[in-house]
């Protein structure tokens, strides 16, 4: 082996371990990813609630849109790497609430997070263009895929 | 004072004493409400940490404009309520970061709000418009409107 070639190959070494050394440092610990996650659904369940109190009481549109449009861009916000392997147990604010189903190959959360988000881009939709009545029944129904996937994948405590 | 009159009094101030209980059970607790503001930085935090990447690295639109969305959402979302009065000290996940000046009369959280909703906005709209360059600008202008509030508002922990 060559002085030139050994040279070369040390450098790609160190190159490698220098890319794998700042992945490591880029990659957020489980923790971390699980408090983002419970911090994700207090923000739906905050935004749930502005919601709700809207519909079942004293109407007022511009809140309910800005709740809406809240949970809308949640939901199509890409939050399958907030579940991502080495977060199936573990506390982020206090223990995960997630059932270990959820992770399995069987898993329907993908199934479950693509309806979540159609009804909730509905909601934000009708939030804007429709009536206290309609707003209230869309509601339902994205409630209705909340309690399919935590029926399923959420413990409860 | 006749019987009717009276039975009309107190049947005025069951009415009231029933309302100002339902009130006070449907008011959220401060700690709830802490715990919800938070959520909120740490979702907005999440995000922000996903532009970030994205505008110093390898560049994925589709992930930008998810992430810039949930960010514009949150910020047009109405935060005042998550400022409550009540909540200037106190534990949520963690005791709050909040400096008691942002509750003073003379607080500028109302201006600084308005601008990372501003700015929010329009990086939403450059990630779906524009290019790396110019979503890593605007990403910087909105840094800034977060930093200019932490300086005032945030203790450092």
């Amino acid at each position: 082996m060559n002085q030139h070639f050994k040279r070369t190959i040390l450098a790609a070494l160190a190159i490698t371990a220098l890319s794998l050394a700042a992945q490591a440092q880029q990659a957020p610990k489980p923790e971390q990813i699980i408090k983002w996650r419970q911090s994700v659904f207090q923000v739906i369940g905050w935004n749930s609630g502005r919601i709700k109190s809207n519909v079942e009481g004293t109407y007022n549109k511009e809140e309910v849109v800005k709740a809406a449009n809240s949970i809308a861009a949640i939901a199509n916000g890409g939050l399958g790497p907030l579940f991502a392997a080495g977060t199936e147990t573990g506390k982020g604010w206090h223990e995960t609430s997630v059932k270990p189903a959820l992770f399995a190959a069987d898993s329907k959360v993908g199934e479950y997070a693509t309806a979540f988000a159609k009804e909730a881009t509905e909601l934000a939709h009708l939030a804007a263009t429709s009536d206290q009545a309609r707003v209230k029944e869309q509601f339902g129904k994205l409630g209705r895929t909340c309690k399919a996937c935590h029926d399923d994948y959420k413990s409860k405590d």
